[in-house]
């Protein structure tokens, strides 16, 4: 499976691999998981979906945040992992900031699980915790943490 | 071992298996791990607890709300998972919605934690994380996310 | 290798191991993993880094609550697993309490996680995820969890 095709059928561009924002790496592979580090609503061309949901950004707004999100940390599987080697994507954690009466967290987050289980069909249904926090880096609206099984 | 009739001489009532609020699964079985979504404060008869602790929520309220929390990720385990096969309640993390000011977050969230280890045993000794987050899913006061080592 | 002793030569003071904020436990060994609890900023003499990260603590101060975080997951490390079996620090999890406007979450992590690498070398290079939060146990200002992978 090419990631990189297979979004792009959806109208949606891969962007490139995400550099850590810090002293740390996007992927440790330990035993049969690749642990990503958390992946942030950076657009394609680079920029950032920022704001808090429910005050800056609207639900729709805020899913697209979520799905930038989303397609970063395919990048890091793409780059980095393999899409042929995903056995199962195990756990998604999302992280949105938000406004202190935006409570929509599953619709937003939804944006993601959606892309995650188009990409991948049943290797892509997740377990997922999803909460709002009061501040997120770069300001941006979502981060996203997944853990993946992998092929031996 | 039957959770339902152990939660009953415990004077609790276990909750229907919960629905996913979204576009994902409560359980997700990885290796050795069965990986659950994160559950929020449910009570059996359907209603939630919402508000901040700290607010609209005393230390014994949130406390509550946590053991909600907790009763319906043993029903995950009691309807999709299987008690018998647990070896080991490994992680807990719990989220609870707060004040700005509020800072018992352990409190709150032992009360989840000796309900498992009411319910396990030994098994039921885990590590866990807390925080308190801006919000979170339908405004309920908490949400837990456990990992769970199974036998083979 | 002796984490005390190497801390030491970096000008640092392994605090004792710390105990659990509630009914749990520090670490919990699973299959290859050590999953540790989230630990707070505690300094070595006891007192705690408290405060909001960008409100009462600027970000060089964030930092020292950032490594002091980190110190108390070495502490566990060394008393409770043993840094000669540690063969990759895999997961890091970093909770800043921050002001609604302080987005330098990564760089107050960074602190973390340098230090992790100096420690651990190349066995330290981890993935990471890091956010805001409303609120941390006993007002601290930095939580961190920390999972390891374990020699057999």
């Amino acid at each position: 499976m090419n990631l990189e095709a297979q979004l792009k059928e959806l109208g949606l561009v891969l962007p490139p691999p995400p550099k850590p924002a810090g002293a740390y790496t996007p992927v440790v592979f330990s035993g049969a998981f690749a642990f990503l580090s958390g992946q942030i609503a950076r657009k394609a061309d680079g920029s950032l979906w920022t704001g808090r949901a429910g005050a800056d950004l609207d639900l729709a707004a805020a899913r697209q945040a979520a799905e930038a999100a989303a397609l970063n940390s395919l990048s890091v599987v793409h780059h980095l992992v393999g899409a042929d080697r995903v056995v199962r994507l195990v756990r998604v954690a999302g992280f949105v900031q938000t406004a202190p009466d935006f409570y929509d967290i599953p619709k937003v987050m939804d944006a993601a699980s959606e892309l995650f289980q188009k990409v991948f069909g049943d290797r892509g249904v997740h377990a997922r915790t999803s909460v709002g926090v009061h501040s997120l880096p770069a300001n941006v609206a979502v981060e996203i943490e997944i853990t993946l099984q992998l092929s031996a």
